[in-house]
């Protein structure tokens, strides 16, 4: 196994390139992949402000690294959600979090769940009905409106967050299973702020494979949290992820074209008519002035607000 | 394991509805569903005179013989595809459909593509450049062509295929990975004959899963061929099929859900703006009169073109 570009000694094999490249070159490939996404879907320019959301994980603290290396504006926000577990997962997740900022000189912004609202995510989850038996499904509801909150406090001009074309396909996977029209039309790698209140968001690593994503970090000698939340385990998405795997094994590269003809079709006008029936109904939150499709407050508020006099009853 | 109807003794578990059958039950049950869909989708009504594609495999017998009882006027069309394999395939499924028509006092008109056209299917699907990689595609273009034919040329008002739920969740599953529109917003249970030239094609049995199917045939005795067609062994769709068996097997309904919220979404009108581009652009061949998207001849009509050449020279 020899690199194509050098002729040294390859450590990894990108079946669906038909690629094989060295420890250097592949440390250069990578962040050229991110570049050219970057550039192709118009993320940001090197002008802008971009904050990186990092959970101490190796995607999203990879993303940061190539960001910094491909020169652009940069600072970190990691969200403390307080979620314990074997290894005092969000504790852990910090001090990695912390380390990474240290080592390279920039600057994190964080956010504890608990000490802003009162309780940890986990305890959130508990006090409602949903998030008892899909507690990812709060948490994910709990960051997305931190995210945008800090990035538009903060004045960044973006939000990229470290989602890898695993994660996306996944996502789009369950997605497609249902046929959930407004979330097949929202999902892309840049969900643009054309909304007052709401700040850009991009994935640059939505076109790499999260394999791809831990030879990084390895070779960069990145540490990083490598369990997976504790509360991921039984989770859909690891489910499908791995549906998703065993047909990329039998048919490398379809994982990639699974997402990019999603792409190339959306761009092509697939979902036309129904985007523009989607965008019409949305109008800002009264409580945190974010957008929403639901009449009254945004599903946010409106779980706080449950939460809130649960607790104090 | 008692029918719900009866607390007689139970003969299939309909793990999707939540249902045990008897016999009996099921062999009324299994009608009605189709009779749902064919009125849920406007099929057809009992004055139209339907033709039902049989190739004699348990689905296309099963569709026959449930129409029948549900009292429409069917006839059935047999095309003989001239293919060999172990059990001569071609000619044990005709036998095994005049044999059914003959025992039910049913009409069956019979097109032999050798007699029809000089070769039969294998070897026209050796002569095309596309056909010796994908034979199952050359011959489905056939079908199609014949069938579409057969019923206009018949007076037919509509043409009834044997497609079920793992059928139609293979095809749908394959389009959805590679997102092709075109192919997107033409499934469906029914494809209107609002184009000159074009008989209405419907599938009575896309919500009826395989194993459904297979259990009606063997509880009515109904003989029919077991094989697989020799040409599809390693053949896209059997892999789509054995995946989303998979997901079923872990999500008892998902198939069943998978294909309904995609018609649902679709009537929603998520693939409107694109329906409407793919529409304008169908005009009939200049050689058969049939409906085509590709400039010129329709791909029947050139292909056959080729062969012919190719089997003077």
């Amino acid at each position: 196994m020899k690199c194509r570009k050098c002729g040294g000694r390859g450590v990894i094999n990108l079946r669906q390139h038909k690629l094989i490249l060295c420890k250097e070159h592949y440390l250069e490939w990578l962040p050229e992949q991110v570049q050219r996404a970057i550039d192709r879907y118009h993320m940001f320019t090197p002008q802008e402000r971009v904050l990186v959301a990092v959970s101490g994980g190796k995607d999203s603290l990879s993303l940061w690294d190539i960001l910094t290396r491909l020169g652009y504006h940069t600072d970190g926000l990691y969200i403390g959600l307080g979620i314990e577990g074997e290894v005092h997962y969000s504790d852990e997740s910090l001090r990695l979090t912390e380390q990474f900022a240290g080592a390279h000189g920039l600057h994190l912004n964080t956010i504890k769940v608990a000490e802003e609202y009162g309780l940890a995510v986990p305890e959130i989850a508990q006090q409602t009905y949903h998030g008892q038996t899909k507690p990812c499904s709060v948490c994910g509801r709990i960051k997305r409106h931190i995210m945008n909150r800090a990035a538009r406090d903060g004045g960044y001009d973006v939000l990229a967050t470290g989602h890898n074309l695993d994660d996306e396909a996944a996502v789009l996977f369950g997605n497609t299973l249902n046929w959930s029209a407004g979330y097949l039309m929202r999902q892309g790698p840049v969900l643009e702020a054309d909304i007052p209140g709401v700040v850009r968001k991009v994935k640059p690593l939505c076109r790499i494979y999260e394999r791809e994503m831990a030879a990084y970090a390895l070779l960069r000698g990145i540490e990083y949290i490598y369990d997976e939340c504790p509360f991921a385990v039984g989770a859909t998405s690891i489910y499908y992820k791995e549906l998703l795997n065993q047909l990329e094994a039998d048919h490398p590269g379809a994982k990639l074209n699974f997402y990019l003809s999603f792409l190339q079709a959306k761009k092509g006008g697939l979902f036309t008519g129904a985007a523009d029936q989607a965008r019409q109904s949305l109008h800002p939150c009264p409580t945190c002035g974010q957008p929403t499709s639901v009449e009254g407050e945004c599903a946010f508020c409106r779980m706080m607000g449950k939460v809130k006099k649960l607790t104090k009853s």
